[in-house]
């Protein structure tokens, strides 16, 4: 059976707040709101946030429950199964760590290992975001 | 200051067992193991998984907690603050639903709404996929 083609669409996340994890993705990472959606069933209000063709959804559920216990931790987070942290590539992560930095990024760690050079830090609720050098990506 | 370019990497999903997920990410949906890690600090066994330029990293961690209760729902999901379901675009949502249900995916709902086309799959282990209709992602 032939495959339907697929490429990235968005990752998704929960927070307690649309306008601060807007504002957060917009001055940190430079995504702008495309789309506003009002879901009274789940409920939620949703912000839509786009970069080129990169796509971020954010959820807000009222009276959501928190981030659970572990989740904004690199290691502990694995330690339970379920989706994890989401991963950008960037041309070369130095670059990056020392915008994450000058733009005050809540910083996690950031390390050349021989399985690949990468960053991550937490947006302003806690999540887990990585980003892993990949020059072919950009040549 | 100017903004590092970036681009999808990957999603993260931690696992009861590496081999039935790779097995199901590669009969489900193509994607076939680009690299194995093993990192003993966590410690993980790590395939990461690609399907063109589109990556998915799986994290087997011995002992991890199971997906917590509400996570495999579309709308319970969303009741706790976090990374949720990932997303991909497709040219045609009817397609991959017949290509789903053909392939004996866990369908969880499709729908034409007025903000989208979209399905939602469970993988094996519970984990919310989605597919969204984006035509102009394929012109």
């Amino acid at each position: 059976m032939e495959r339907t083609p697929i490429t990235h669409h968005h990752g998704a996340i929960s927070v307690p707040s649309l306008d601060q994890s807007v504002a957060w993705w917009r001055d940190m990472l430079g995504f702008e709101v495309d789309q506003e959606i009002d879901i009274p069933t789940i409920p939620a209000k949703i912000a839509m946030m786009k970069r080129g063709a990169l796509r971020i959804e954010l959820f807000e559920v009222p009276g959501a429950a928190p981030l659970p216990e572990g989740r904004a931790s690199m290691h502990d987070d694995l330690h339970t199964h379920g989706h994890k942290h989401i991963a950008f590539a960037v041309p070369d992560i130095d670059r990056i760590v020392a915008e994450m930095t000058a733009r005050g990024a809540d910083i996690v760690m950031h390390r050349r290992a021989p399985w690949g050079a990468f960053l991550f830090i937490r947006d302003n609720t806690g999540n887990l975001i990585e980003f892993c050098e990949q020059r072919d990506l950009f040549a």
